[in-house]
């Protein structure tokens, strides 16, 4: 499914990082949320509340998963996922297109 | 109106300049086509099939619009027109958050 239908799209974007990394929240027909964002090269940490699906759509990255002593690295398309309440850390290498789904919301 | 509703999102971004300007197209209710964008700092070039209607939500920069002889400034909220089959160049220089509409698609 390259399309998400029935949506409703927030219009003003979110911004981290100085705008090297942004995206839009998309709430969907079956009533979670999801965003749609950019990473630019860079070093990044992010906190979660709930747990995160992270499906990378393209891109070229190494993340950090909390607990984890290595980096997991990320060439194109792959997912990955977040437990709530913790942090994460991503080294992005190439302009990154991703989703992340928030599937307790 | 913050949010478009009953609209459909593609997923995977438009990607231009390396990313320093990214979109993702969002087809409305109504039929047409609008695209959520995000400019970072740089100079750029776009050219138009049809016209164009661009919506700056929050941003700073400057704009050439074809046949202009001077550079408008934009700060903030504001909305400019492009002719169709047309060039307009962009100097921006603060993360910009826009919508492009086109109305006769």
């Amino acid at each position: 499914m390259s399309e998400f239908k029935n949506a409703t799209i927030v219009k003003a974007a979110n911004v981290y990082y100085g705008g090297q990394v942004t995206s839009r929240t998309v709430h969907l027909e079956n009533g979670t949320k999801v965003t749609l964002g950019i990473m630019l090269p860079g070093v990044y940490e992010f906190g979660t509340d709930g747990p995160e699906i992270m499906e990378i759509l393209s891109g070229d990255l190494k993340v950090l998963l909390p607990g984890a002593e290595v980096w997991q690295e990320i060439k194109g398309a792959e997912t990955f996922h977040v437990p709530g309440n913790s942090k994460f850390a991503l080294e992005v290498f190439g302009v990154t297109d991703y989703i992340c789904s928030y599937p307790e919301l």
